[in-house]
């Protein structure tokens, strides 16, 4: 028997695991009667703190969830963990990462997996890894991993909101850091050499820190990004992230500025709805018998331009919404 | 002194090259008066053959698209080549790549080359390639190369709609082909091996085939993309790549299918401006004082979830119009 969004609600609130896990199939099949439940879930949701981990593949961001997640199931604290990946057409099922992971973590009813695959909706994989975020956020986790699979422009759009943006490196095969690229310095608060006993680790850490030191705009009372080197296989290192994550945590506290980065997040899902919801709307009104079949027949036909089709569009859709 | 959008328009149909990189600049500037231009050029559009070159970095698409060039420079067709870039910043500058390709092409006033980058808006660098692939077709060159840097979601969405799309790859390490990632098996007509003095040339070749030969959902009648192999440096297999690319075009015509990419292109770019144009008026209307603020105060405060402020935007969007 299907849940009503009101059942799924309730025994989310609860602590009902599957209830979870069903309510976040309802949002990847964009199911209406998860907006119901979402609707309802939205005041229990603002107690977790929102972790964010990016960073190039083959840098170690699984393995450094999962440690961290241990880490927090030591303190006793409950951890969801989201793991994005826009180039897998999956979603639900356990990805490689999850299958290590799952080993590790599994049977503790307090640790939740979720994948998130792309289903092809580039727009779409934002606004329903930010609806996973609340839910796990209503149903009470304390920290929320959202892990990515590489270091790609959705991927850092997913992260960038977070309470606390972890970038993971690696030690180059040279004398470079791999995988800062332009964009992701100025996202990450806690930055990774993970694979420190590579050659290379302390120039990586080196360079990084000059980076970081030279980042223009950066006030006196500003938050230091702070570089830690980890051995996230060995486990090594663990307890120094935590650490900065729980100090960067506190000085959001102090500072105010966690109040701002929760709007500044707020701001972003609701764009990215937004978005997601005036362009399926265009979409639509293309599809419309006479509308788009007809524009685009001008367009090839070379009667009309691009840009003016879509103001021709935008009209129709304003005129039809005017009815 | 500044030239107006007919000059331009004038001074472009007479061949005047400066002209179009002027014209190209106001596309990237988001200048007004660049739209009065391609709408006056747009009935001029329609001659040039679209090819897409894509693949995953290193696989040497900027040494065959160099090669392609000269072949049709050889033949005295003239040349437009665009490299996109969304990873970098930088619009309209020399790319590595396009010094390579400078130092063969300079001189050429049949040849054009531009290179395009993000400038940070994602959505907007598929809608300027689109508008500078249609100014390099009213500028009369008869093929338009678009090259992308990588082989990234951006970069699939801009090569995806041209009349022919090659796919590179190179032999890999092992027994496997690089970079033929989930969607990208679909969008190549012609599938290109790169570096064949390689190990393990003949082994791609062979994947490549079967890949392509248990692609579901093919008739009788479809096009069978071919499997070149080529060493673009040494300039070795580009005869036999232009022959596929010959092809295609003649198949395309007689099958009649090249009206119906024709109008499969106008479709994605009526869509991609649109999404272009609705995105940015839903974000300017956040902008405005005591809509987007308070919304996103109110979801703070969690009086209100993202998906309903969502839809408040939209009535408010509606309403405004309606005035």
């Amino acid at each position: 028997m299907k849940d009503s969004p009101n059942d799924l609600y309730q025994k989310l609130l609860k602590g009902d695991r599957r209830a979870a896990a069903r309510l976040i199939t309802l949002v990847e099949n964009a199911d209406p009667s998860a907006r119901q439940a979402l609707k309802m879930l939205h005041r229990h949701s603002g107690g977790g703190h929102i972790v964010g981990m990016t960073g190039s593949p083959g840098s170690g961001k699984s393995t450094l969830t999962c440690r961290l997640a241990r880490h927090y199931r030591d303190e006793d604290r409950s951890v969801g963990i989201i793991c994005v990946d826009p180039s897998s057409p999956f979603t639900g099922g356990a990805l490689l990462g999850d299958r290590v992971r799952m080993q590790e973590l599994s049977g503790d009813p307090e640790v939740f997996i979720r994948s998130m695959g792309s289903r092809g909706a580039l727009g779409g994989l934002s606004v329903a890894t930010n609806d996973v975020i609340n839910i796990l956020d209503a149903f009470g986790k304390d920290v929320i991993i959202v892990e990515t699979v590489g270091a790609g422009q959705v991927e850092i759009e997913v992260v960038k909101y977070t309470h606390t943006c972890i970038v993971v490196t690696m030690p180059g095969g040279g004398d470079e850091i791999q995988a800062i690229k332009a964009g992701i310095l100025e996202i990450g608060d806690i930055f990774v050499v993970n694979k420190s006993d590579r050659d290379g680790a302390p120039r990586a850490v080196a360079d990084l820190e000059m980076m970081l030191e030279t980042k223009p705009g950066t006030s006196e009372e500003a938050w230091k990004p702070p570089v830690i080197t980890t051995m996230a296989l060995a486990g090594e290192g663990i307890d120094e992230l935590a650490a900065a994550i729980s100090a960067h945590r506190g000085f959001l506290v102090e500072s105010g500025l966690l109040e701002e980065k929760t709007v500044q997040r707020m701001r972003a899902e609701l764009l990215e709805i937004l978005n997601l919801k005036v362009s399926r709307a265009a979409e639509n009104a293309l599809e419309e018998e006479g509308v788009g079949a007809e524009l685009v027949r001008r367009m090839a036909d070379r009667e009309i331009d691009p840009h003016s089709a879509a103001d021709e569009v935008v009209e129709y859709l304003l005129k039809r919404a005017g009815r």
